[in-house]
């Protein structure tokens, strides 16, 4: 699911830094499910994907770097997923469908990776313009489009949106307590209402 | 408007000071509609309220102190109207009436002070523990609650208070170039879904 050589600095990425890079990826996202992004060192990601430190410095610059690489290579993987994956989250499935299972997808995304969302939530006169929002806002539109031919989809799906706000999905399981299945159903019951469709 | 004499280091605010108060606060406001919250000095206050310079200082501290008066101030007005006002706004409409008012009012003051709330945003993990947002969504949370008896009252109220989110409606009207009357439109469109009745 990497995007092999696709940023502007590795025109030619050789095949065993790529799977180094996904190695050091997959340790790092498996040490934030398990102890949080900040349980996340160089150190710790390094000795968990068994390659030297250097090695990740080399390859990331910094733990920011790291951090941001994670967020683009699960953001990416998403995109992929909804884009060209296999229904109801890729195409071939009624676009409610698809909608349903787009949220569904999205809150259990945000679930796993609370600490790294929060720690790269832009501030409030770029949360909405920032490329990662943008990204699935088109994708909610798009689908709202082919749902409610006539209704403003710019504007309705923004409040679609902001129920998979990794924000409110910290304050929702983590200060009010709420298991996940009670937002997953929030998110059908939501769904439904704004499409005027049944559950 | 005013409470006079709510706030604890303040039992008994004298009428004239309680005066120079409510002068100052109005003249802030006036300042910041005109010019946004960045144009609004101690001294331009000071002048605009016809007092001398000391006596803004004596009242906020600094301009810190002045901003989230001036908050506090608009949130318990509006709250008052709310809860106590006159109809459809306040009690007597039915619960769907209401919460129609409510988003209208919500945007309009949002518009009104958006470098305001722009700048008080609380962090990401605060967004939704902050006194301002809870008074305000405890309230939409209490109407869904008389329209829909057997729904989720506390997480439809979510997206409702999202598209109400100072953030969203400088994006929308500022980055975007969307017109007050669309936005409000939304709103009535969005209460209308939810609440599975007509616009």
């Amino acid at each position: 699911m990497l995007e092999v050589g696709s940023a502007p600095d590795e025109p030619c990425l050789r095949a065993d830094a790529a799977r180094n890079r996904a190695r050091l990826l997959e340790a790092a996202a498996r040490l934030i499910a398990e102890h949080g992004a900040a349980g996340v060192t160089m150190e710790a990601v390094a000795a968990a994907a068994g390659v030297g430190k250097g090695t990740v410095f080399r390859r990331f610059g910094d733990r920011t770097g790291l951090l941001t690489a994670l967020l683009d290579h699960s953001a990416k993987k998403l995109q992929a997923d909804f884009l060209g994956g296999p229904p109801p989250l890729g195409p071939g499935a009624p676009p409610v469908e698809r909608l349903r299972a787009f949220g569904v997808a999205v809150l259990y995304r945000s679930a796993e990776q609370l600490d790294l969302h929060l720690a790269a939530q832009p501030e409030p006169t770029r949360r909405f313009s920032h490329p990662s929002y943008r990204a699935l806002h088109t994708h909610v539109t798009v689908l709202l489009r082919q749902i409610l031919p006539g209704a403003d989809h710019e504007l309705l799906a923004r409040p679609l949106m902001a129920f998979l706000d990794p924000a409110l999905v910290n304050h929702l399981t983590r200060q009010c307590g709420m298991p996940m299945e009670r937002l997953e159903k929030g998110w059908l019951d939501l769904v439904a209402r704004v499409t005027r469709t049944e559950v």
